[in-house]
């Protein structure tokens, strides 16, 4: 089946994507601050770890949720996921300049919040165009119904609007703008996709 | 069957955790100390990383005979396996600490302790979640007997009780709760699961 | 079979090279120069990381759509297939020595421009004798024919061709260089194997 | 099968360890000496890269024929590989003090050296360790006789002699160990292990 080698790419690059995140922790030196002084002012990367972690977790549920439904994949669709990719990646980076930036606040907050909104958003349009590829090329299974596909369609769809206002609210406030993104990925953690199939 | 993207997925974080712990060895610099001095001078890095590997290799083999008995996973099995690998990523950075403050003594030698024992310790919290939702959801193979699924359990819940003693060792001495942990992940790395089946 | 273990390392090989290349984007640091500055001072660390993830995808691309073919191994298509992976994860050296030396320009930026060609010639060129090796050896499956094993030799030694070409090009020009090299992998990424059989 | 996540498990760990190898190449910094001169003065780096690449990719070979033999793993065949994968993870450590030290000479290159051999001999006694209780415990296909399978030992156990002696010329000279580090891993990349059966 061809589908396994795609499932494995991909779940070999989101693995060391979220486990990347840990390099942005930072790296306390004695001498200084207290160990416990030097941890509490960077709570921003503690922050960014915990909603990258959970964003790259959330993604790879729905990769999975979405690729378990394909039964065959054509060069386009994996040009498509190389894209989703491409985003995934550049989490850790968008990250470490949103933790960077969050308390320095002004027009570099803002734009490093803007950024990370924008990496998300990419991952959100990449799953759209995957989902919306797979079934007007019918890639997905037969036992896939159209309202299926529609609703994992409006799914991504949907949350990609919810990824804008995020950014929008990233013009405000950057700590507001990681709190939505953390609380969207909570939602997608917890929110069954429809499944009709018995077949989990 | 879906349980293998689950295992690939763990497994790939695992494998990237395990071996990004060697980036926290020391790189020892030409000019000053010998770089046997130099090496004696960081042993609480090699420490760590011995035990942090151990740590590590433990949970995968304890991942690897737990899902070996899971037949199905629902979407709350995968958030809670996604928690315990939350967990496994953020070892590399407490290790990290406890290495920088082990010699430094004091209350941030304790706190650097204290959080490393606590990231063990969710991860056998969250081990034990794992085992007690797959059986109450029945995601567990038939063959899966009640006795072996609790054994499961209390062994996991047995484990995070010993963890907390380690946590509370760290309030008097960071070298004894590393080695407490060290002890811990070798006992289990040589204790066999009781598994009555015959297929291994 | 004996071929899921190759491909298995190798996905492990791309996907942790093509994640490592964010490690090479730029940390920026706060107090000096606006975020958005030291983004536009640092173009060409986006812009080799943007065409060597395109790169690495690519070369995931046809890993796949060659080994896909392959029905067995032998040691000789190991170690070529080794080798192909040496020159993979040399990649991100590569693009850092790149991007830290375009500006830079004069025979630094030359050299670091026809390095991160050769690299890349190296894959080609290793990608070429892979296919020449499974021929000569009849590790194809039965149904490929001569006409499709020539066509993805003249593939393969087609594009290194042009890949001398970027190397030449970096002696005028680095970004040039660079310019070519994207653009041959999205040629590459769109372009699509003939493959007559009907299971994709 | 049980044996498929044992060797999922180790080729991520595998992949990672080789593809961290390059993290260890010189950053080249602008200002100073020209590139070409940089990159010659740190050629040991570019020879520790080179030689430990090719250690852990036919440390992958050579993972690859013994499991692929093996029809059912227990508890210790999974603690002696992850032994075994224990020693793999500290060789882009060991190759990195090797890079550092070759040139400094005297004690520091002289203890570098050896560790970076002594961690070689750990992965062929782990290997040999591997094998012997594999055959002990009747872990092997059926179908492999006792003459491969002591023909693997002693293939393993001959090789960790070799190791020692590049130990041992490590305390002359430690380009020399590093040499015979690299002619003994492309001695076992073309060699081939002896296997009567038709299934590569």
């Amino acid at each position: 089946m061809d589908r396994a080698r795609v499932e494995a790419f991909s779940d070999g690059v989101l693995a060391v994507a979220i486990t990347l995140l840990v390099l942005d922790l930072p790296n306390a030196v004695p001498g200084g601050d207290s160990l416990a002084d030097q941890w509490l002012t960077s709570w921003p990367a503690f922050a960014a770890y915990a909603v990258s972690f959970l964003v790259i977790g959330v993604i790879w549920l729905n990769h999975h949720a979405v690729f378990r439904d394909i039964s065959r994949v054509d060069r386009t669709l994996l040009v498509l996921n190389l894209l989703l990719l491409l985003f995934v990646t550049t989490i850790p980076f968008s990250a470490r300049s949103l933790a960077t930036y969050l308390l320095v606040g002004g027009a570099d907050a803002r734009l490093a919040a803007v950024t990370y909104g924008l990496v998300i958003e990419g991952v959100a349009l990449s799953f759209t165009a995957v989902c919306v590829w797979a079934w007007r090329q019918r890639l997905f299974h037969a036992h896939v119904t159209a309202i299926q596909a529609r609703s994992a369609i409006v799914r991504f769809g949907g949350g990609s609007i919810v990824i804008l206002g995020a950014v929008g609210a990233a013009l405000i406030s950057a700590p507001l703008s990681l709190a939505i993104h953390g609380g969207l990925a909570l939602f997608y953690a917890f929110d069954q996709p429809r499944r009709p199939s018995a077949s989990s």
